[in-house]
């Protein structure tokens, strides 16, 4: 809204104007001037600043009543740099005179009375509101940007509901107050205005959906802005005077939603029918997104499920946990309903602004047994909770399939936050299994950890876990990229089988058939199904390297074989899938291979420890054959982890 | 996609590639080397270049068979820069070495194939095609900036059907296709490719309804992609060949839609289990935009309705028209149904792209009298239609409340189309009328002339056209806006009152009362009405002013009064409303305002020539209040022009 006021006066009676520091009078008095006039002198109070606009725009201080020639389009423009004690306290006086010099035609008298306002927030975000930033009106990304972040209140400090706390219309707990965006409206000037004048605070019809904000005097917070109340009205009461508000954020961002928040500020002005707002003003908040935290972030929390066969399973992984000093959080069967894929029903993040950060899940559409679980473990003071539902839900929306790089550097592009990573089907087939897609734009929405789809339809479950994971690593990127590889599992089975041990067995001390590598290498369609899996791998493999700027000295081959379904042709681990592990730090939780035996050593194991024990990093090998490879799934696929936040803010981020 | 292929080589039998030309093939060569290797040499066709990348990634040219270490993570790099007469035309040998330096131990050969495909438009958009442009497959604004252009085939080319072409899936006459984008896929190399290799053209599922493309050979035109078919699949067949498709765009810009559309193309190559890209690449279009023109542009075609009483008015009106040499269409009863407002149905712009222009008319939700005119009389061939529709819908609903602005430059942003301008309910208002969210929300996603929403509520139709208009001028910007202003009106009638003419009458030679200055300037209301007025153009004056960046001498006050309507509040003309004026080039067609006649003259249309002729323009006053005034319009809300398209193509803006 413009800063710029025009004004229209008129000779003979003197025209009251309320005055707000930090906008422009602009006063035509040529239309107004008395018949005959040809020039004018202009004469002010101390404080006030009148400056001559003639037709050409050129404007001339006016000091010590110069006397001015009238033109036609003479503007004079009235700026005030002090708040006013009473109504009327300042003067400016135009004196019109025609043929005779000494004796003026008629005069205008404009009475002023020079008010301050400001609607502030936190522009600068440094936790605290400042006074009338000059850039809260708008938003720009970066450690020199500005605009103020509104944080979506999803996380439940009341005790009484199971909801979170965006989703009543009341504030029953101080602690809510924490989650809110703190925004203060101050007005300076004489102890009242003339009757009729009002502040009016509002939003348009298009936020109404995104914000709701809260009045807080000493006695009650009130709802003065929501859906249903797009504005609100208040006295100018006093002359020093202080309103505080809270800006609750409702909705993360998502699809075709504009993430920007505007609140608006008038001083409004009576008229003879209605009234007008002679002075606005705007702040600008941004709707924080919802971010993942990469394996490369150190772990907080670990959450694994306590089902009916998974006790050895359970003490092996306690154990990993233990080393790597996380809490552990056992998911009862009571909650869980013997579904073990935690990993699959949930996805665990955070949300941030300059004032708070929590951990947000994002809940998947999934809904098995789990279900409950976000909401009733999860869900709490300072822990969001998220979600999108869908009516067709497929194996691909479990989070399994929704990971998340570390940062990198791509062609000079910065993508500080990681990137999104989740599975998909070809991109050149139509009838393929996709994640939903509510899921997907509300993934893409967020904007800061931009996403790459990858192919994992090829895979019966279709999980992205089930190929790659990433590992901190203290050179190079500061991580690689683990890919399964059955190439290299054939190529070690080989050199195994030329250096004599075609016997050796697979699969020794599990309730099932063992293998030897010579029948592994002769079983020609195991074979070409392995040659079929790795295609689909080293075609993920070229869009990894692209899309997150990785040579191959960035990525590990694991040695993994898989088989094709019979009747789907889709692809399931032939033995515990290496890759699907827990990293929890240095210390890695990875499912035991049971390969071939050599000498009582596993050369899968050995293959996994040579590759990554240089990196500095614990292998740690769980037996979950039973309990979760044979129901195919692994380690990660039965675990989740909550993890620090990066240290970077999301603001600071070059977009 | 990556342009980048991990290729998989054993030692033993040859393998055999597809290459594509501007691809680069990386080969492990470490992987599958033969136990005990220690060195190795590269041999290659003429024409196929290796380099060799170490696992530290520097590359060096092997020339002359040159031996080099064997390390881990050596890759081989292999490019080629020209297609192949016939099928593994080319190779390249690896030789391992170990100990002994005179006998290899094993070697791998790659049997290559070159192809040359691209997929083509007009990505530098001259209107014609080039070959393989790099910046094809992206898009950006600006006269430097790159990326083809979709037009919506919103005209009907067939006169079989009544409804625009894109609505149908067919193509049936040979000038549709001159609407569509032209695309060409262009393969090179052998005659043919090993059995199962095929080309595979698509679209993602976001953009299914935006696009639909036709491929056209000599008999006949065939849909291959559309909503319903988001993949084609063609055989490569033969070596120098021409697929050449039509792409139709079916949806203009819109709230929520990415405007950009994207086009696939990959090879897929055979594998056990269905099949895989191994090159991929896409053609990037932007949708082309619904643009408006100002009155700053010269008229081409004069529209008006031919109602029961209006003959005399159509009489003064033509006279007009024929001055500015236009064409005129009038619109018959039989048609516009006494639906006299063909402002308010219609807005004529237009929609280009580098190969094709028409004219498109925007038909209002507002459907009444003339609702079948722009189906009946505009719609045909070169000659688009779009519209939105609306349950709800109210005066502010009409285009008489849609204007469009000469270019200007507001704060060094340029807007060398102008800005799109409707009126709106007062924005602290909840509860006013505004234009529907549809309308809204299409005209915003045009983008190229950003919209300023003023205040139009205030009158009793409530549109802008009511109190303002742009002329043509010779100096400053090009254009002078014209406000209408009760307070130069008042002024006006107060100085002839003083002059002694307050007995003058208004009104003279109509069937209604005469009205003389001195009972106006005696009219308590109608002066505290004219003050209220005058407040809220004033509003809209500010804003006008930032929004356009205009000065006081960009603007000419029109003297117009106004009275409220009793009940409702709202503002209409005293008298017929000067500014509502048809601009043709530099002949207006003005409201006759029936003012005060003194010596035969009227001050009203001699204040708006004196402000006007000295512009170069031409005043013609047309009595239009019988049949327009009196039912709450005017010349312009009767009327409508088709104008010259800008000079400046769209997407040549810097955005």
């Amino acid at each position: 809204m413009s800063k710029q006021r025009t004004v229209r006066l008129e000779c003979g009676k003197p025209t009251q104007v309320i005055y707000v520091l930090g906008t422009e009078l602009n006063i035509d008095i040529y239309k107004p001037s008395p018949p005959g006039s040809q020039t004018f002198e202009v004469r002010s109070s101390p404080g006030v600043k009148c400056s001559i606009s003639d037709q050409h725009n050129v404007s001339i201080v006016a000091e010590h009543a110069t006397r001015w020639a009238l033109n036609k389009g003479t503007l004079i423009v009235v700026t005030m740099d002090k708040t006013s004690n009473g109504l009327n306290e300042s003067k400016v006086t135009v004196t019109f005179y025609g043929d005779k010099l000494e004796s003026p035609i008629d005069k205008m008298i404009i009475q002023l009375t020079a008010v301050s306002i400001s609607l502030d927030v936190d522009a600068d975000r440094d936790g605290k509101i400042e006074t009338n930033n000059p850039n809260k009106g708008s938003w720009s990304w970066g450690p020199n940007g500005h605009g103020a972040v509104l944080l979506v209140n999803c996380d439940k400090d009341r005790l009484d509901t199971t909801a979170p706390d965006n989703s009543d219309e009341a504030v029953t707990i101080f602690e809510d107050l924490g989650d809110m965006s703190p925004m203060i409206l101050r007005t300076e000037g004489p102890n009242s205005l003339p009757s009729g004048y009002k502040l009016q605070l509002y939003i348009s019809a298009s936020d109404k959906e995104k914000v709701r904000v809260f009045r807080h005097d000493l006695i009650k917070m009130t709802n003065v802005l929501d859906r249903k109340k797009l504005s609100v009205v208040m006295d100018y009461t006093k002359g020093n005077n202080k309103y505080h508000f809270f800006a609750e954020g409702l909705i993360f961002p998502d699809e075709g939603i504009n993430n920007l928040v505007t609140i608006n500020l008038s001083l409004l002005e009576p008229l003879t029918v209605g009234e007008a707002p002679i002075f606005t003003e705007k702040v600008v908040f941004r709707l924080a997104p919802w971010i993942m935290t990469p394996n490369t972030l150190a772990p907080e929390e670990v959450f694994v499920c306590s089902v009916k066969n998974n006790e050895k399973f359970l003490k092996e992984f306690t154990a990993v946990v233990e080393k790597a000093k996380c809490k552990l959080t056992i998911c009862s069967e009571y909650v869980n309903r013997n579904d073990r894929w935690i990993q699959d029903e949930i996805e665990l993040g955070y949300t941030e602004a300059p004032h708070k950060y929590f951990p947000v899940v994002l809940d998947s559409p999934r809904d098995r047994g789990l279900s409950k679980f976000p909401y009733q473990k999860l869900l709490g003071p300072d822990f969001g909770h998220v979600t999108r539902t869908s009516d067709e839900v497929n194996s691909l929306d479990s989070f399994g399939n929704l990971e998340v790089s570390p940062p990198v550097t791509v062609k000079g592009k910065k993508y500080p936050m990681g990137r999104i990573i989740i599975g998909s089907a070809f991109p050149t087939t139509s009838d393929g299994r996709n994640m939903s897609k509510v899921v997907r734009d509300f993934l893409y929405a967020q904007k800061v950890q931009s996403p790459i789809e990858l192919f994992s339809d090829w895979l019966a479950v279709g999980h992205v876990d089930e190929f790659m994971t990433f590992v901190p690593a203290p050179d190079r990127k500061g991580f690689r990229l683990l890919l399964v590889s059955p190439d290299a599992c054939c190529k070690l089975f080989m050199k195994l089988q030329q250096e004599g041990h075609g016997e050796a067995q697979m699969f020794q001390g599990l309730m099932r058939k063992l293998v030897t590598i010579n029948e592994i290498l002769s079983n020609q369609k195991l074979l070409e199904d392995n040659a079929y899996v790795q295609q689909c791998i080293d075609w993920n493999r070229d869009i990894l390297k692209m899309e997150l700027g990785l040579d191959e000295d960035d990525i590990i081959d694991i040695p993994v074989l898989f088989e094709l379904h019979k009747t789907y042709q889709a692809a399931e681990a032939f033995f515990p899938d290496l890759v699907n592990m827990i990293v929890l730090g240095k210390h890695l939780g990875i499912p035991k291979p049971f390969g071939p035996l050599i000498n009582g050593k596993c050369p899968l194991e050995s293959a996994v420890r040579s590759a990554l024990e240089p990196l500095g990093l614990d292998c740690n090998f769980i037996d979950d054959f039973a309990a979760y490879h044979l129901l195919s799934g692994e380690v990660h696929c039965g675990s989740n982890v909550r993890r620090k936040s990066f240290a970077l803010k999301w603001w600071n981020m070059e977009m």
